[in-house]
């Protein structure tokens, strides 16, 4: 937690804030607080700057807050990741709010597992907490939207048009002869396939969409590196 | 696992090989192989090719196999990572074996809690299977050296000189005024801090060294997300 995400029930007057639970107890154990110390924090969809902790309670923390710095930049992408399995989703959905990735779209393919769809991982609750907890590793404080769609087809006919408008839209595919642009000036939308790739099918859909198929090199990598590789490339 | 690695012990006779345990049960559980199929194969530290199913027994199955081709190039860079808490690591082994890392140094930083040293995630065993999940993962059949270094101002006194002679030596530093570059077009070693970085004395340590100290925008990455996103700029 590089930054302590804020949020405006937290706020019992102007510029003032009670935290507890999760919040509280990290402040507590790493920070080793004492009345006057100052954390960097940031308001949900806000700006960021500092808490001064003005009183500590064993079951609260009050801070008066100063707001003054914009988060960081965003990446300019759109990411449509092949639902994968919980536990990797879990760490992925961390990973790349870090890295600054404000839309997110977790699509069914062919080779994701039919369960995946069914789990709690999946549940509002549990994707905000994942969100959270990589805009506090970066410093960020603007949540990104997840969209789930669990239906391949509609998504790429009805929702891909509009949502690639004005973007470069690339899937990254290892039969490709292309490889994956550099350094681009440009907004991205980015699709990434399952663990055993996106089927024949769905690549031509993607390509009669307007994709652009591009390798990423002979090694094909697993979705944690794979995602922070690609993204590092292109921006 | 996108190419099955063979080990000098499972041939039973010149281009032949027999498997069990894990393997044969990923083969059977993910390709539902029937004798005659082709699996790709590639040998520990050797060439990669095709593996053909001559027979199946309950607990063994057994292949010809045929090796031409050489695995992909290696990532010129020498991964210096201050030690990251165990289950963080075994993926971060995973990550960097996938990408081409063949040597990564785990090194002690006054940040790494003493606890994580005496994780069974250090010993050989552990640390060998996650390097061939890897290479597994990767298509590749070269396994990394991993050297473990408890002690950081011995390391950079004794060994340093000699593993950055003739790189580019970096450490990501959150800090620092340069930019990390990009596509770099010689070898690098690269020293990436625990959770909360380096500490001073260790930065200049390091520059004393004569590594150069970089940062990577204003976002703090986790290391999951750092690693892959630093190699990938850099090469």
């Amino acid at each position: 937690m590089n930054l302590i995400l804020l949020f405006k029930d937290d706020f019992i007057a102007e510029n003032r804030v009670r935290l507890e639970g999760r919040r509280l107890r990290h402040i507590l154990e790493v920070h080793g607080p004492a009345e006057g110390d100052e954390l960097r924090v940031g308001l949900e969809g806000g700006l960021i700057g500092t808490g001064r902790i003005t009183s500590m309670a064993g079951d609260s923390i009050e801070m008066g807050v100063i707001l003054t710095q914009a988060p960081p930049p965003a990446i300019p992408i759109n990411l449509i990741l092949a639902l994968p399995r919980p536990k990797v989703l879990r760490r992925v959905l961390l990973s790349v709010t870090a890295i600054g990735v404000k839309r997110i779209v977790l699509l069914n393919s062919f080779r994701v597992e039919k369960s995946f769809w069914k789990s709690p991982v999946l549940e509002p609750e549990s994707i905000q907490k994942q969100l959270v907890l990589g805009l506090e590793q970066a410093r960020d404080t603007l949540l990104p939207e997840v969209l789930l769609r669990p239906f391949f087809k509609p998504f790429a006919e009805d929702e891909m048009p509009e949502l690639i408008k004005d973007t470069l839209p690339l899937v990254a595919h290892p039969a490709a002869q292309e490889p994956c642009p550099r350094d681009v000036h440009q907004r991205v939308t980015l699709a990434i396939g399952p663990e055993g790739g996106f089927i024949q099918y769905e690549v031509e859909k993607l390509i009669s969409c307007g994709f652009h198929a591009v390798h990423f090199g002979e090694r094909i990598l697993n979705i944690e590196a794979a995602v922070p590789s690609l993204i590092s490339r292109l921006f």
